[in-house]
């Protein structure tokens, strides 16, 4: 089977240098890091902390050089997924693509230049630490499922899900991937943005009472508008949230959204908070603090320019 | 008349500066950075922008060098109030003292130590640039009234009033100071913290659509918490923040709660969005905005430590 992780960034490396130890996968790398592409090509793919690996794999800026694959998992950030896969769409003629990426909207993205696509939801996370080298900073699980409109078939997911977890990273080919995606938009809009605005870890804002009150003002919304869809999640995300800020977990994680302030990158926040916001105004269903968290975001993005 | 200028910081040394101009009045700064009073004591005090003035005045970081005043008027950070006039409290045995800080609950700190006080709010703003020399950002208004539990004679009121009218600082004597002192609040909590979470000036935060709704739903928090109790605003907090955006205006002013956050200086949030928070709480008014606003803020101050 051979599989193309499109944006080897930090979630993405996790996927290359996992799936890249089974004998029976290929493993290609699309990413537009030269530095981060060299390395890899040089001295393979190496992941430290919650989790080790090396990986040999093939990796690439060049999209023209990727062969015909079975399969690809997007990982970029979402505002670089429309760019992303109109660049390799070419190597999915016959291949089934995933989305792992943060935030809703991503499988449209996809769905709009390749035929059969995954829903896919992830909660492992880290970041670079150097070309080539990637700390693994949380574990967690993957879903993945058929996107409605534009289904994988449910063999492929099957396959890739299984793949994964071979490869040590849990995932679950389900039926319906819309309740773990939504319960990770919820999870990550709720923290991830309260984190860029004041520059705590995870674990920190979580035992700040009057921000883990706003952290649940912010689910609260997010749930009213999954059950406005009928949506039931599959778990709830303060649960998420209260498991994923203890000591052995993402304590002391700094959110992506806070790695991006701090290195006046853009956000995702127009997927995240800005999502759940959008759907609200689609449903009748008001986001005022999800509203806020968004405009004071992009305030900050904006106060680079 | 001989008034002392307790905490001369920015908004102190416009009071300081401008009054020392006036023949009738003997002026005294008590501040604790003694960079600043050194030079004011060499030099004279500096003010320079939106309005330009040079007084020569009696600066001291010793408040047992000060004589008997007729009126102080405070004008430290909120949350130094409580010691500023714990120092300096025996200068006005026999005198009136004003606060001009921001925020809720400052003249009952002052009331603790001083037996006639007034309740003052100013508009004018500004920074020092160094020591000696301040920057006049923002013209603006002052209104004096009593502070009801433990009021100065009314004679007392509009002879303070008057004395900074003719030094080139507007000041109104009222009967009740609670409306003008309730819409700066509103004011400054709906703009102030949102320039200190996006980095954005005034103006940049007022031209930003979604910004701007944020600042309107903070605003009506304010309203709401102000109409419990009985009070009418002089005016609509809404007007003030459009005036103010103006370029003429404050549009490329720092709050000086941004100037706080990229110092690392504790900010006035509990005097401003958690002082409406706290009064909404007691008359079971909702602020949702301004509990998140300050959650966010009192959250940034943290993550320095």
């Amino acid at each position: 089977m051979r599989i193309c992780i499109v944006g080897c960034g930090a979630v993405g490396s996790l996927f290359a240098a996992n799936l890249a130890g089974l004998d029976d996968v290929e493993v290609w790398a699309f990413d537009l890091n030269r530095a981060h592409v060299d390395a890899i090509n040089k001295n393979g793919l190496q992941l430290t902390g919650a989790g080790e690996a090396h990986g040999r794999l093939h990796a690439t800026s060049d999209a023209a050089e990727l062969p015909q694959c079975d399969f690809g998992i997007v990982a970029t950030k979402a505002m670089h997924a429309e760019a992303a896969i109109t660049m390799t769409a070419h190597a999915f003629r016959d291949g089934a693509v995933a989305s792992v990426m943060n935030g809703i909207g991503n499988e449209e993205t996809i769905a709009a230049q390749v035929e059969r696509v995954i829903r896919g939801t992830t909660f492992p996370a880290g970041k670079i630490l150097e070309p080539g080298v990637v700390q693994w900073d949380v574990k967690g699980d993957t879903s993945l499922g058929p996107f409605e409109p534009q289904p994988a078939r449910a063999d492929e997911i099957a396959a890739l899900a299984d793949a994964c977890t071979r490869a040590g990273m849990p995932t679950h080919a389900v039926a319906d991937a819309r309740p773990a995606q939504w319960r990770k938009v919820i999870f990550n809009s709720a923290t991830n943005p309260i984190g860029a605005l004041t520059g705590l870890t995870h674990g920190r804002v979580c035992e700040d009472k009057a921000l883990r009150a706003l952290v649940s003002g912010l689910v609260n919304e997010g749930k009213a508008v999954v059950a406005e869809q009928g949506i039931v999640l599959d778990m709830d995300p303060e649960e998420l949230i209260d498991r994923s800020s203890q000591p052995d977990q993402a304590y002391g994680h700094k959110a992506s959204m806070l790695q991006d302030i701090e290195a006046r990158r853009p956000t995702e926040i127009d997927y995240l908070n800005g999502g759940i916001a959008r759907f609200g105004r689609d449903l009748g269903v008001p986001t005022p603090l999800n509203d806020a968290v968004t405009a004071l975001i992009k305030g900050a993005e904006n106060s680079w320019i």
